[in-house]
């Protein structure tokens, strides 16, 4: 059985700053995973249309189904509008494992789409928090080996160019470094960080096989 | 590939109560267990050769390997022979996780037997701390599903006789209780509870299959 | 002298889930207990014609007086408005304790309702936050021995069918079980558990007499 | 029924330090109190005979018995034989309620003592830290009113004259400073601070009543 | 080089009850210093104008440079309009430290104001939380040494007549008070207290030197 | 005035690998620094002469006084004794700041050295707690920024070769990581990230200044 990831973040390249390298993971494990973009990024540098684009093409690198939220960026708050825009996505995607933003964080749509997330998420077995460069609280308990994905993850951010020229808040450089540094913690060479706000270890049967070649071609699709 | 599984008590029904029912689902996994018990329990009720033939029969319900530590109850400290001793195991074993006390717990053998078992895996990327009735600080995030298991973890804690006869600690109730308090905040029917003081999460692909039947017999072993 | 206790929920059957086993010990105890209920939990399962019943016979069960918010269900801010609901029931049961959700919980309209308590209370001395099934992060520390009011607490529970019958959070098993796993963890049998905002402790003297029974008939009453 | 209360502190004037006020109240109440001095102080400022009767001075003043545990200052640990030596002392004096350290403390006696009444006290449902200068880490949650007694504490800590005169640690000024500090914090005028380690409160009517003055006179006794 | 200092309250009289010292102190070594008042206090005891008036002089006390939010009291929150008045203090001033209210306060206007500042201080090295009478937890670990200017403190917020006399929140002697046991806490005479959210501590040379008394004239400015 | 800096490690090496770019930093503005090194790593890899060689080759690159504790790796205990020895380098160097191990470590020495330290500095104003690979608890809040001075702490830490080849846990490449991973929390580039046990900001005046160059030899040199 195939494991349903479902990663939420509230701004374009978001996600891929926090979990980018375990998603790509989980592709290469032949897990599903949809990206919840939140808003669009309107108030950030970069056009909207060119964000979008943006946005796309990281999922596209990463392989995952990108999938927007379409509520409005420095404006979202963890009411019963945003916690509906989660429920729907945990609920279409059957999601095994969720990631989201850290709850104490600087920024106010972290802060929302976290909250919003433990609302919609409130059943789920499987949450975890990753990390912003605006979180200002985080113990990570749980890692993830990114070493084979860390190329991957910087390509995917890369793919972000209207963030990674003019916030200095995105640095590839600040991204490989922070994955070394937790690599050390974990004991691993590149790993990324998170604290789970609830993670039901499966036990079930964990079997060495030739990774599954046959996995339907899985393009990055947007809904509308 | 099988996961090689440790587990660390300070004393004879520890490991039972802390995490009994996950060695269960471990050993359904098909993983191997091995039960580090660091000192025989001289001090409490029972005696000696007792409780040795408690852990023992306790050790074959769960179907684990048994390993004694040799260290004299009430008066562990963390010290370098406390920590050669687990070292020793892990490396014995080539553990894949390692299970343990909780740091913060009245019993100053618990606490001690914690800090040795952080020094030595330290190199570990999976150490799991289970929570005893001393516990004083217990913030759990990691669970594992043992609505499966909750009989067989039951059945061996009361091999430990000696003790649910005469400790207030060792109470099958309490133990079915909390099984169920954690497994309501697990979103499970039964839970046992960990903090992690680092655990890396394997994403290997997770295959649905058949249990391995043909796995070889694997009794409960005393090492001189 | 007798207490007046104050308890405050967000919605119908969040009291009896936290605290409904103190309220009943408070009762015995003699002392005056206002439940404050502040939404009619519109959102939940069950009409809320349906609801309001259900709390005015959970109340009766408790032999405590119920009182209305009137706000609404899931839309709750930790606002001046809010705040002023929570000051006039202070204010008018001259309340010597107050319970109330805790402040980390995933329900946005608990977290609300504990944030605005705080507000409104912030000259009481007696803060206790109580636990619910959505609650994030709780590490109790005051107690209460509720051995001889768990049935109590369970049938004023049950009163909330529309609840027990139709949401996985509302589980007269686990309440059971969680009172038991808390009695361990305080040294009774059964026990509500809560994290103090603030707890001055009353060291009047303390004397063993008969019950008081003469009491004044005290029905639940709703105010308009 | 009045309650027996017993206060554990490393060296003489801790206890006055942390809960002197406390106790002060509790002897107010009706109860009896017992004060454990776990060594003789021998190696601070004093010899070893005028700190005894310095220790011996301060009781009479509390109207406490006083205890000691004979252990050598600067040299305790949180061993066998200092849990002895308060769990003796708890089953002495059948106590309600125990108050002893904080846990984290920079000075090593402070800490094992703390260590070690958790072990001795792992069945008591009252076990409340008090803070001293050298605490590390306090946050507190539960008070009492010490706005009657604060002359009474001042006036033990005042026999302790070989400590006020010659240790910065020990301060009428800020005694009474942290008094109106931790007040306003607990919404009185002067109060004592606490972090429980577990407080099972008792709800058992709470009587006005003239104090009870036939009371057994109570002067201060070392046993041997 | 002299610094530059921004300390933020939502209140008037929060700034003098949380730093009023340490911006004594700034004044002291020759550092700018700007105060901004983000609300009018409208809600408390007093006339807006009065209150304004009780500000300027107050700020005129402790020389320094006064600023207004414009914001309604009791109803800011952490919104892109907080955040914007509150970017722009920061920009205009080109703070080199920032003091704000503590995160987590039971007034929901600090908790706003709190919130806002990280937001808007997202990129400055240094920003300290202080301590207000509301304040729910503070485990502060940076302090500074206001024995020098406790009194100009308490003068500048006597300022605050409407305050002083009618809210049981501002007293000048439990100010007093609180510095004493923090000034024990942090090994001076008397102290204010900070929980950082980030500091960089300026390891550039410190010399002694005679204060330099040509500073121009730095009356308090109100900005329209 | 310069500071006089103390920075103590329980064993060779610690010292660069915690605060080595901070030493470096203090050097540049002129402060006094001895780095006190409580054993001599016997059981590290290397032998003791070569370690104590690279001990003295680091402190000689860092320009710092090197100090002897002469302890026994592996085997320190926060006795008085370990207490003593770091006493006399408090007093002997009037230390106006103090840097040391994390008080939750998994090696059994780090813990010693930090539990010590803060009884042996329970008069001190500062005492800033630096990182070790085997720190276990981190919430770094003080940052200093190393960006000028990553070269010379790596070179430092080259020194000790037998490290650098034989142990996981020294690794420069993890150093400069960790040390962009902080700069981007600090809001700089490098930084070394640190807890304080409490910390006092001396706010006298700062002025820019060319460094003095007068500055007397100050090469390592080693007490008997």
């Amino acid at each position: 059985m195939l494991r349903s990831v479902l990663a939420i973040g509230a701004h374009p390249d978001d996600i891929e700053l926090g979990c980018g390298g375990t998603l790509a993971a989980h592709r290469a494990a032949g897990d599903a995973v949809t990206m919840l973009v939140v808003t669009g990024g309107q108030n950030g540098p970069g056009a909207t249309a060119e964000r979008r684009a943006e946005a796309e093409a990281a999922a596209r690198n990463l392989d995952c189904l990108l999938r927007w939220g379409h509520l409005v960026d420095c404006a979202v708050t963890a009411d019963a509008a945003t916690i509906a825009v989660i429920e729907k996505a945990i609920r279409d995607t059957d999601a095994d494992v969720v990631y989201v933003h850290a709850p104490d964080d600087s920024h106010q749509d972290h802060r929302a789409v976290a909250a919003a997330t433990l609302s919609a998420g409130r059943h789920s077995r499987r949450i975890l928090h990753y990390r912003s460069p605006s979180t200002t609280r985080f113990e990570p308990t749980v890692f993830t080996d990114i070493s084979a994905h860390l190329d991957t993850k910087i390509a995917a951010l890369s793919c972000h160019r209207s963030q990674v020229e003019n916030s200095a808040m995105v640095d590839p450089e600040v991204v490989a470094a922070s994955a070394r540094h937790y690599g050390a913690q974990a004991r691993v060479r590149h790993a990324e960080a998170f604290m789970p706000a609830r993670f039901v270890w499966d036990l079930s049967p964990v079997l060495e096989m030739p990774l599954i070649t046959q996995m339907p071609a899985y393009p990055a699709q947007v809904p509308a």
